[in-house]
């Protein structure tokens, strides 16, 4: 069984160890998880793991009814909230949740993150959204599986696609990015820091500061990304 | 002698580098110790000696009464802060004193860190507490010493248990942190810089930012401490 | 015909390795290119592809009508941006373009950086100039041609001189620098970076910071640049 | 006289060297130098010379005339502002130029740096002072000396020491730090760089922040310098 998980833990671990490298959290802080569409399992970190010390054969296999497969550690505290985002977005192949600086002051601040340039738009046409703030029902019930309900319902109010917007804050809590594989994940997780810092700098210096023309939006989304991109290579 | 304290002084020495590493002080500031409790014994950083040429024999060994017990070098100019705490706080094991960014600048600032989020609710169920500004008398008087007490003044004002809250502000000075041992100690000077940044970003992004609901800050501390926590792993 | 243009492509690449060195960008963006004159021949990064695997080999040569002479990647998505100040700044050897967080944090606030002390005087006697916001017709039209008119037309409009004033920020996008070489292109790439920073802090220090003197301003760039400078060595 | 010079000329290399360690300037920004007070020699950085490529034989000897007296490069443009405090701060033994970036934000806002805490007043017993802005007049008379000779007004208005203030910002231009040493004047360099950053962001999250009680200012002033200092090793 080992085996045939193989490829699956290893991008996930890779994923993972992106984190301390650019420094997108400390000490224990954020998990990132892949799936195996096919087989329906998901290879997440274990919980509460320092990055030092994590190991590729560490990560936890759980299926998408949260139930641990394989692995002898407990899996991240988050894996309710990652299974709920992969049963409801289901072209996404991997996730991830930091607690990078920036983005969790916007979190806290219950801000979503305005677009205001073209770093904002090469990867999305949106703002940021930012969740509600949970009810007291929802955090003292099934808290990490409500956490992923309350990131499926601000997509479902703003109509936002997860293919398009691939990055949430969690009101007074921090950041979940996803794509199409665990690596796309963390990769959005260092984007959305940077962008997130660019804006909390932009609004300091003119507080005024306009959102970026729908057309500049779309227009630097447009050319990395669909039929008509043609920023990057083709390989 | 020396073989019977070698665990303590590593255990210290091991502490007080990681300042450096985690670039939670500059130059020589900053210090961190340990205690032997069934000894009564504490070791301790000597006074002014740069992190770069530290060694583990470097470590002063010091009785609960301030005395020097074994070692060449001048103990930290604050041992005598750390002494009184341990008095105190019978179930910690290290503690640690910084001068780190934004710790300090919210110890200058006089005011206490709100509880912006789950990264600061996932460590301590408060805001971190300032102490009140000394009195010239205090620090005319026995000023290490008086440091400790109002630490201890804040607690016993605020109704704070050392095993929850494990971190304080001294006003105009900076932080000192704890633990159930010196590894402990140092990892949460490390966490309190990261809340630091955290709210102070929050509150220039919005100054209206609320405070973390009590049920999202219980919920989060609560799954990382105590009999029903399910954060991390067993062993 | 690659042996032509081996020492083009070695300065491009060379260049283009300072930006993460630098930390003016993070994974692919920014993007710099060096000419040949007398060929009328710029080297160019590759779109998209991260600086870890960049290889001199992967510097895409193009002519100064914009067609690819040499290169089996696509190069740089920015590339009619460098040719059209290619074409229009005869003096110049090399350009750069990254999205350097202060530099990105200015030209999203569409604010010129008022040139504030001698850091920013030691390399240009003006404030860093800011374009226009672009109209849709520019952005839906032959758009990154259009980037480098916003460029030129700013220039234009505040007399400015691209020897003298060697970086200009692209309005609610981010920095392009240039100089004698690919190495002083990016070499003006950090020194951007650095004054925006500095400009930023000084105005939340003292919102009423005045400009630098006339006086000063000419002191420090014509002791560093012209025929009477005598800041550096002459070899 | 090489030989007779060597050891000042590796005092002042290996204190030049610490500005980048230190992130204490970028490229070629900066210079320390050394005085041998018996020869009456000054050893100081050559001008405009990237940190990566200097060697002690790089080193600029000049005499207290400003007259070189060993080396082939052309000493730092700032030589006339060292060789003036030299003359008239005749206890110190080394002085140190940066372009760090938020004490170069403090002298670009004209303020001094206020003195908020411990980490301040362990160096030093006032505000960090600024000169004023230099007259037209000075600009364009002998920079480099009047650049020295606002120094030495502001210490006097002031009533300043500098022996007890190690520290000042030049207007609009950035900080000048000196010490016993060559090391020494670097260090504190690295000090004022801290301590203007924690001063910023203390005023932000407070802006009525109070300065230090001078009680304060003076016991941790006085436990690490004088004969009752407690600070450190006597060795």
């Amino acid at each position: 069984m080992t085996d045939k998980y193989k490829s699956l833990k290893e991008a996930a671990y890779e994923a993972n160890m992106e984190i301390p490298r650019q420094k997108l959290a400390i000490y224990t802080f954020g998990n990132v998880s892949a799936i195996d569409r096919a087989a329906g399992i998901v290879a997440i970190k274990p919980s509460g793991v320092p990055y030092a010390e994590l190991k590729v054969s560490d990560m936890v296999l759980v299926d998408l009814d949260n139930q641990v497969v394989e692995g002898s550690a407990r899996p991240s505290s988050d894996t309710k909230t990652h299974i709920l985002l992969y049963r409801n977005f289901p072209t996404i192949g991997g996730i991830c949740h930091t607690h990078s600086t920036y983005a969790v002051a916007w979190a806290q601040a219950v801000r979503a993150i305005p677009n205001l340039g073209t770093t904002h738009a090469d990867h999305l046409t949106h703002a940021v959204p930012v969740t509600a703030v949970m009810t007291d029902a929802m955090i003292q019930g099934d808290y990490e599986h409500e956490t992923g309900q309350q990131i499926l319902d601000v997509f479902q109010q703003e109509n936002l696609s997860p293919e398009v917007v691939e990055m949430v804050l969690v009101a007074c809590h921090g950041p979940f990015t996803w794509g199409k594989d665990a690596a796309k994940a963390v990769y959005n997780a260092g984007v959305l820091e940077e962008i997130a810092k660019m804006a909390y700098l932009t609004l300091q210096i003119n507080p005024l500061a306009p959102p970026i023309k729908q057309t500049l939006m779309d227009k630097h989304f447009f050319r990395k990304h669909g039929k008509n991109a043609y920023y990057g290579q083709d390989c």
